[in-house]
């Protein structure tokens, strides 16, 4: 089973992006009955949801959990609902700074996430992973692509939705002010972990006669 | 050469400290031309002094860096200040909340950390650990024990200080509103890095014809 | 032309809730070619549809704007998107406390405010008031009126939205840990500002031979 | 009797300084047996210093409130301890920024405010003002200042101290990310309460006997 993974590349000034630390880490690994193929995206309105939907279309993924970046969250944030609103307070990585625009024109004013937030969260804090539900991803790129991904999966029956990722150490580390962070090796694990709950749910909606041993 | 780093048993109805753990952690290794010894510390404006005093009595220390916990920091926190103030806000572990009192009746109303502060910070920093400058180490205990470490070491030459620690990730996990947190393997190793930093500084002060070679 | 401002009765315990004042101070006042007319609503999740349903239909409204308090918020906060979602973090004064309940059970996932509100914002600075906008308005009984609001005017033509308002400086004063506030006479003169600015596409819509002259 | 209260001209880039305006709405008011007279002061480290010497030797004040300005902070914040560092994280308004410097070579590391602080911060509270106390008054030129005004005071028997105020509703209107305010108009009353309680504390000290009547 195809589980896709997306990670965005470093954005504004920075070097280093957690949310492609944690996709690539976790390419190829197999959770539950599935394995993980990641995906990087470009930080810019313009490309990112063309590159979400060559990736969707080179495979069958039945679970779909797109990361980003959320400087200044001490958690991982899981997100309930994506926005069709974009509205740029700093320049993508093209330059482009688009304001009070839609996702998709036609497309309804949001779409919830179709994960088991609740229990991805729960299970996350349960193993000692600072985690929790926001419900707003914002109205850059992440939302964007968020927006994006459930507006594709929505009527396919397929499941996905959006995590927020703290920043590194290494980016608190330059930060002058401070900021809250998670180590990669952490962030890692809690991915992997929040993957595995999601896979709970997809196989039991699959039913359990389809169930392969779990790895 | 004797290193002493103090930590604290948990406290306000927790069941770890960070201090502790790193203290412990670190307790027999060699760093530069010392060796670690830790001393685990009660919350209690009542035993904390005494307990101080005798471990630094059991040994010849010429470096003590105390540890504390502090919620809600996300950086490895270096206290620059003591002050001659007790107002607890939450009672200790003995149930004792004393107010507006001195730590220590005829004593300055303050100690500057004799640790070489900027240079610990710009260390951890340079090796990716987010590390910051406190200029308040509180009125309870931490800043008690803070304000008798400096008083006791005063006149003798030897250096000291006080270094506040973010909750651990599994704390930050059972934290209702969130919590900023750093991983117990990060926080050791900013520990030890800092106190490899604060060594060359003592062995500076030594002269270089007494330094032995550096483990 | 009748102008409907709404705010809620205290809750959480408190005595007072700014958006009721702001709301009551405001009824009768004359803004643009319009009247204010105010409605108390009750914080439960089971009687503010219906109140806020009685409230429009008592009278013709061409504008309305729902207030509520954000305790924790420094800034007059005007609210973009609504959400199909009730996920109650504490009782409300009914003792509900529903989880991860639709709003309304055949309506969209969200609905954006109909307001000017980047022009409100805008304008608010510019008179010296702290503003700004917020994607999320929870996930409790504002948001659910807010929700409520949008999904009755939707198709109807009528604009209408949600604003948060700081807590009240007595509120603050009541708080241990510090809580941002605004004086009560700022949060009035700010929110008639932000419904004449409002007003003035209200009458920009209906055509400028229909625009009486302003009060 | 002379009650002497300073406030700061505006630093780094901006226009006012509620300080100021708090400090000069006060010029020449009665409070209880005094009548205070107000000093605008530099924020230069070379020149504030010499600008309080001179303040103070322009009456015989028996009480002394520097107040400062403290963006970020949402209370009237009433600082207990000021200590015998300088360090500045911006360049004053003559363009110095000195780093790792003592206010007064050969003083003590520390002076406690001689207000009565609690019971300032808890009539102010009482009476429904924000306020709360601050075990850190920074290491800018507000420090500098209070650390001088105790010093000079130090033996002499007169009260003094310092209140670090909120950013004015104008300021945190033009802040992009936000940012606690408390009205002008709120911070005066304020503050005319502080010096009214610690009036009390002032005419206890000197006896019954003495005490004129209130104005």
């Amino acid at each position: 089973m195809d589980i896709l993974i997306t990670g965005f590349e470093p954005f504004d000034g920075d070097t280093v992006n957690p949310s492609w630390e944690v996709a690539q880490a976790l390419d190829g690994r197999v959770i539950g009955i599935g394995r993980v193929r990641a995906c990087r995206l470009p930080v810019t309105f313009r490309d990112a949801p063309q590159r979400l939907a060559e990736a969707l279309a080179q495979g069958r993924p039945e679970l779909v959990i797109a990361l980003g970046q959320a400087s200044g969250r001490s958690e991982i944030s899981i997100e309930r609902v994506a926005v069709n609103l974009i509205d740029a307070r700093i320049p993508d990585n093209a330059g482009d700074r688009p304001h009070d625009a839609r996702v998709v024109a036609l497309a309804p004013d949001a779409y919830f996430s179709t994960l088991p937030v609740k229990a991805m969260r729960d299970g996350l804090r349960a193993a000692g992973y600072p985690a929790g539900l926001s419900l707003t991803a914002g109205a850059f790129v992440c939302n964007q692509l968020f927006f994006e991904l459930q507006h594709r999966l929505a009527g396919r029956g397929v499941r996905g939705g959006f995590i927020h990722l703290p920043a590194l150490p290494e980016q608190a580390a330059r930060a002058p002010g401070g900021l809250p962070s998670m180590g990669l090796a952490a962030q890692i694990d809690a991915i992997a972990l929040a993957v595995a709950i999601a896979m709970g749910e997809v196989q039991v909606a699959r039913g359990a006669d389809e169930g392969a041993p779990t790895g």
